[in-house]
């Protein structure tokens, strides 16, 4: 596979997108760097729409004179059985929180299977009823699907496609350009907890514990939140790529600075050791039911004590701020009192991961 | 393998739902009896709810005071690239006629993407150039998307799925069960050419021409017919399976016998050649710019004349009518003056034509 530089652009007949790379990379779809250049480069620029171009985890548009949230995901998780749930539990929360993270109350989702031929029923049967306890436990309903089987040695057991419809709160803007100098970051939890459930198994690693992946639906606690104050200035989710990409993208479509503080950010201690063994960052480890929250200072406390009270957010805290410096780059304050940038993943850490 | 049927029901802590097969096999994804039974006897038991239980090519509900209508599907054609368009073209094509079959204007749409490792980027661009093609055909907006990357050896090169929303024109109201006897079943074209297109470059095979994929909206035309008569009881686009598993499900839905007449069907001479030559039987070959049009006798002049001025319906013609014997099932007279149950498609005819 030749990975040279490639300019796209000549020998054809319209105007198309530059890409660095001539062939597909595992790294493209590692939700860093290159998935980024991907979207900017060919995505955005043949899609050329302004719903598209928010950068949003969803998109947000009027249907009648109700604001509707609209989403889709794909999972290829490799195993598609973890501790902590399956491939059909993650497809599910995945687009739950894609939409909870645009301010609204997902409602109806679609489900479309590509299986491969030899799947044992009983494996798509577990699939199918993680699908249903995750969509009972949100408040959702699958409403229509589909399903394809593709030859053996061209899929990998099940790979599961979920879209979603929600409907925004009223009075909820919730989106990067909001983004003001002078707001807290909170993250609701331990990161890096999905990552390394699924990195232990495929490695067949043994901690003291097992580590459980965190896939949750975050759509109550967001309505919690959302019931309280309205002023909230950004909501994500920082799954593949973990919270340095996420935070990233936001300073970058805020174009603000972020700062973060490493002893800030809670961390389960045996995660903390299996990413030292790994030679993980933990700051790049998927996360599957943690959100980011950008509030003005003056919101934090209320904030923080409804996380609090919620399971899904007992570990929330304050990380760090958004500054008028640096901007488009997070910087963090190390554990050992050092400055260091945080950039967007480079490369392909854990590659189907969800 | 094994297929030895298999009841799942023992053995295990919950009810679970009864199938034939141990694993799965390619026909459970060939549009026919056996994805039926799939469905049936795992997602709808699992998944519910009366939204899902319709049936429909899409599901309806409202939100506020608007009626939507929201499918999806996934695409592993093989090959990607073929007479008459791509795996883009048809994803967009497919999901816009399946919103469109629930009597909808398809508005928005969203895309995921699955790409193994290795694909040439040019070819993405194709595909995406596809999509954004057929989406202005069309007149949707992709809104929002997602990229998954799989290793060499977990993919196919590429597969799309696609989910769309679309609004439900006022008065209409177009499900399975409002068929009724004495209704008169329109075709919209000529059938099988999408499945013959790609066998043809699948095998190699040449004719006198190039068959092309018959891949389009059919969004513009329900529109112009619903604009003239929303007395329409029945509409679906024949795809995997073909006309005859389509009729089926129609037939089985509706409880009412389905009758029709097999030198009515249009047909082009190159296309019967090949299917002759390749052994299938063009009522099981798939379809992705057609569709049959239940209505009452009352109606038929009105529709015909408004398909014969279409692009896409000029060949248009009645096929049969629905009729009150031989209730789930349908029966065609031959060619030869003879009477056929017309059964759904069992087994695999044409694995992954999209």
């Amino acid at each position: 596979m030749s990975d040279e530089p490639v300019d796209l652009s000549t020998g054809l007949s319209c105007p198309l997108p530059i890409s660095e790379y001539k062939r597909i990379l595992l790294a493209h779809g590692g939700g860093g760097r290159l998935t980024n250049q991907l979207i900017k480069s060919i995505f955005l620029t043949v899609f050329n729409n302004s719903i598209l171009s928010s950068l949003h985890d969803g998109a947000v548009f009027d249907i009648g004179s109700t604001r509707i949230a609209y989403s889709t995901d794909s999972y290829v998780v490799n195993p598609i059985f973890f501790p902590g749930g399956n491939i059909g539990d993650l497809a599910v929360n995945g687009t739950v929180n894609d939409l909870a993270m645009c301010g609204a109350d997902p409602l109806y989702l679609s489900v479309g299977f590509i299986i491969e031929e030899g799947l044992l029923i009983e494996d798509l049967v577990r699939v199918v009823e993680g699908i249903e306890r995750a969509a009972r436990r949100a408040g959702v309903s699958i409403v229509t699907g589909d399903t394809k089987v593709v030859d053996r040695g061209k899929g990998d057991k099940i790979y599961v496609n979920t879209s979603g419809i929600g409907i925004v709160f009223e009075g909820v803007d919730i989106k990067p350009q909001n983004v003001r100098v002078g707001d807290k970051i909170i993250i609701s939890g331990k990161i890096a907890q999905h990552g390394i459930s699924i990195m232990s198994v495929r490695e067949g690693l043994e901690f003291g514990t097992t580590v459980e992946s965190d896939t949750a639906p975050l759509n109550h606690l967001v309505k919690s939140i959302l019931r309280v104050t309205k002023n909230i200035h950004m909501m994500r989710d920082p799954t593949r790529g973990g919270l340095a990409s996420s935070l990233n993208e936001i300073a970058e479509a805020a174009n603000v600075g972020i700062f973060i503080i490493e002893r800030s950010i809670p961390i389960d201690e045996e995660v903390k050791s299996a990413c030292e063994l790994l030679g993980f960052d933990p700051l790049y480890v998927a996360n599957e039911g943690k959100m980011i929250i950008v509030v003005p200072p003056s919101e934090v406390d209320i904030v923080l004590n409804i996380m609090h009270n919620h399971p899904l957010g007992r570990d929330a805290a304050v990380i760090g701020e958004v500054v008028d410096s640096h901007h488009g780059t997070v910087v963090m304050k190390t554990r050992i009192g050092g400055m260091r940038v945080v950039d967007m993943l480079t490369g392909e850490q854990l590659p189907r991961i969800c």
